[in-house]
């Protein structure tokens, strides 16, 4: 069924576009168009017939604007029921005349908050009151009356006017569908609002609203038969979301999981050097850092565990330079599923386009970033609920503490806290060995996703030997997620090679294994921070 | 600053405890009280004096009470700054009297929608318009007025107004972030009965509102230094917050995560048997069916890994024992962090209390639910938004196809089975051997968190032989969650003494595989379905 249109409400904060739709509506369809304040000024100065909303109703707009269309005619004439007899009736008796479209949009509450030093009174002068009854009469009368609230729409219906000689149910559902979520989203940014002015010291409030814009269907989710989509959050400005395809197949479900613990990863190394990051499974299999080459940080990288590497997703912190792509590419061809990075330098991409497959990734200036990605808490699904949790992102290390005889000098720290950071990026309990060259560091062995201290530690050693790095686990440095509940992980690790060790302390059995770390001449650091991650 | 009430608006929904704060501000604080339609008539014949609405704007209430409040003598006296000049002025000219107090709850949307065929028409109906508009105005306003929006207050505000002559600016803050907290949640159900209703078919919409109600705030989060807190979805009536806890300490964050995971699993099994899942970091480490004894499921499940066990959460799907209780913490004396259940018969409770620490929680009959828990999507945090999937509910067996020319008779069937589900709670990639006795199954060798298969299939078999399964190994079967790449994890698991192997099949090598499968006499079973999880 069409809606005709013969007489419509305007009233708008966001002017854009109002001008041409209500000439169209006035010119073309000869529609009787109600305004308000600022708007029915704006069309007025544009040579359009308006009648104004104070002198439609004999009420006058009062209290600079905060009643304005507050009113049975304007509310009235919005929500009665055009097919009840009764409804018609009392619209007569009371002479309150159809508005047969709205076109209203709110106040930006939420720009206005984005200002710094804004006054509680201020804010609350933008809290639209007049424009969500409108919007929402409107959009529970959807079945008598077109309400557009979002300027966008102006082309769209305009078309749909000229083409049907009105609006049809369906679109009419589709704007009040989109009332109501432009209402609830405005109705929670006030509500955080006030909830930050009441408890300016709350980490997280009683009530969380999160509103979600899809980006992307995924084919499917963590498995073949799970729907699943990417959503990003309409409040944070800031994400993957940002991110630049520019060549390969559609972003997985899968490639998403390893592409954020890839991006998080290289926001924890200094930006300043060469960094990669090679992951499967949202666990690294091979990192390096290299204070001067791309090139060499990345072989590196690949030597770790160059099984897994295939088919992984790979980082770069620095734009990927034509040796970079000839080695992947041509001289080691090897499968990569995702190569992110920077950018690429021309050359390069002419390389690596020619893997029509390689998901290549461009993310611009997003390391520069880790303040603002970090503000949000992350979300994580239990059943009928969340957990919610400030993101890890503080340094690992709280305190430094050689808890053991034997120290270390400032390279062995440093690679110390290359290993603890690699650990931290590892599904637990985790363990990471590494070794020293020349321009930084690089993993030989990386245990993951294991249940006791002692087992992951064997198992780093057995990854590092299996990849022919047996020789480099000699006096090699390794770094543990979590504290050492017994003094056999430390043990498999020293017998391995391992020189120095960094844990966060904080067992009841800690001074058996400073004990049994003096025994073997190790370094023992402490740290004070845990970095699970399940 | 104190507000005294003199006038206060009532127009309410839900009518509890209505009556009696009418009665109390109208007799014991001489307030002037306004009302409407169902709720004038309450309160009057209740023989309190009452001014309708109606007769107080000289405007009638119209369209089925569609409009009744929409007048701008109620919004206006509500509205108006009672410290501005030009606005006291304004009031005064048009006769506008203020309005301090707004006693206003909204039409039950959701309680209306949950009946099942209710039609559009009457859906619509349940749309308030009024109700919102007049509370969202008090609340903007509320350094003048105060809005009760919820009837849990009353006594609160009553016991402020006999206490202090009138209601603080402190408490008026917060009755008016409840509102826009409330609206948010009201237009968010709105909105999404809206798009089931223009688009029945679709999995997840463009937009998805989500709030969240806290249930507990954590210690810390994953680590010691990360905020945290559990939030229960207010849209899901089913969750792990029904869980009742009856002894031990908090429950963490990390306990959260394994507890989710751990009735997962549950929900997994035949519930007519005897189950039991040992979780940690959230995979299992032990899991056994027994079709007769609770106590022989436990013991087998607890000596597949029994280093792991300890300090670990563990699930039982049926009422704890005596005979159960006194094995865990008299015979083997096993450190438990959680112990869940159903429910726990005297007996036991008295001999698991003992253990202070121990968290031993009651589930009920959480594991009926499946279908009502599963209804709801997954959400995981990547930056800026989130991954939104179906959770990986449905049977882990999409096909099931013997590819070798060996078969599998019945119980080795259920065997591979109860090894893919094992599996599939596992991390991916992962991989499970179990062993058959007389009763059931269970499990002799879990491989977890890997990047590459043949690696967490030697994973299993290496913590099968150091847990003493080693002679197990012979005839066992296997499950690993997704298809072999190559042969060799296969021949890896079969060279340990795996008789039969399932996996979903899919790679562009199973051919390779299949014929593997027959050169070591090796049952092998595709059925179609991947199992990962991250």
């Amino acid at each position: 069924m069409m809606k005709k249109i013969e007489r419509a409400l305007i009233s708008v904060f966001d002017k854009k576009g109002v001008v041409e739709i209500a000439q169209i509506l006035a010119d073309e369809f000869g529609v009787e168009i109600l305004s308000t304040g600022g708007t029915s000024k704006l069309l007025r100065s544009n040579g359009i017939d308006v009648i104004d909303i104070a002198d439609y109703t004999k009420s006058p707009e009062i209290f600079d604007g905060r009643v304005k269309t507050l009113h049975p005619k304007v509310e009235g004439g919005i929500l009665f029921r055009r097919n009840n007899k009764k409804d018609l009736q009392e619209a007569q008796k009371f002479s309150i005349k159809p508005i047969d479209m709205v076109i209203c949009n709110l106040y930006n509450f939420k720009e206005a908050i984005s200002k710094p030093n804004l006054s509680l009174e201020d804010a609350l002068e933008m809290i639209d009151i007049g424009g969500p009854t409108m919007i929402r009469a409107a959009a529970k009368n959807f079945n008598d009356v077109v309400v557009i609230s979002n300027p966008e729409h102006y082309p769209k219906i305009i078309r749909e006017m000229r083409e049907k000689k009105g609006i049809s149910l369906q679109t009419r559902a589709f704007l009040a569908q989109e009332v109501f979520f432009q209402v609830a989203e405005y109705n929670s940014i006030i509500a955080n609002y006030f909830q930050n002015y009441n408890y300016p010291d709350l980490s997280f409030g009683d009530k969380i609203i999160k509103i979600y814009e899809k980006v992307q269907d995924c084919r499917y989710g963590e498995n073949w038969d799970q729907f699943a989509a990417y959503y990003r959050d309409i409040d944070i400005k800031e994400g993957l979301y940002n991110i630049k395809k520019i060549s390969g197949k559609e972003i997985s479900f899968n490639n998403y999981l390893d592409i954020d613990s890839c991006m998080q990863i290289l926001l924890d190394f200094n930006n300043s050097y060469y960094n990669t990051a090679i992951l499967k499974h949202t666990s690294p299999n091979g990192v390096a850092v290299d204070k001067k080459h791309q090139l060499k940080s990345i072989q590196m990288a690949f030597k770790t565990d160059p099984m897994s590497a295939f088919g992984g997703v790979w980082g770069l912190n620095k734009p990927v330079s034509e040796e970079t792509a000839d080695f992947i590419v041509n001289k080691e061809k090897i499968f990569i599923e995702v190569l992110m990075a920077p950018s690429f330098e021309p050359e390069a991409l002419d390389i690596l386009k020619k893997k029509e497959k390689m998901i290549l990734l461009e993310f611009g200036d997003f390391l520069t970033k880790r303040d603002k990605l970090y503000r949000n808490p992350e979300l994580r699904s239990v059943l009928g609920g969340v957990l919610i949790q400030e993101y890890d992102s503080k340094p690992v290390i709280k305190n430094w503490r050689v808890v053991s005889n034997r120290g270390v000098n400032e390279k062995e720290k440093e690679a110390l806290i290359f290993a603890y950071k690699i650990s931290k990026w590892t599904k637990s309990n985790s363990a990471c060995f590494v070794q020293i060259y020349d321009n930084g560091f690089y993993t030989i062995g990386i245990g993951a996703g294991q249940q006791s201290r002692v087992h992951v530690v064997k198992l780093a050693v057995q990854k590092a030997i299996e990849f022919g790095h047996k020789d480099e686990l000699k006096d090699s440095l390794m770094g543990t997620d979590s504290f050492f509940p017994f003094p056999d992980g430390l043990e498999a690790a020293v017998e391995a090679g391992a020189k120095a060790i960094i844990n966060p302390g904080g067992s009841i059995r800690d001074d058996l294994v400073i004990k049994k770390a003096n025994e073997l001449n190790c370094a023992l650091i402490f740290c004070d921070k845990r970095v699970f991650r399940h």
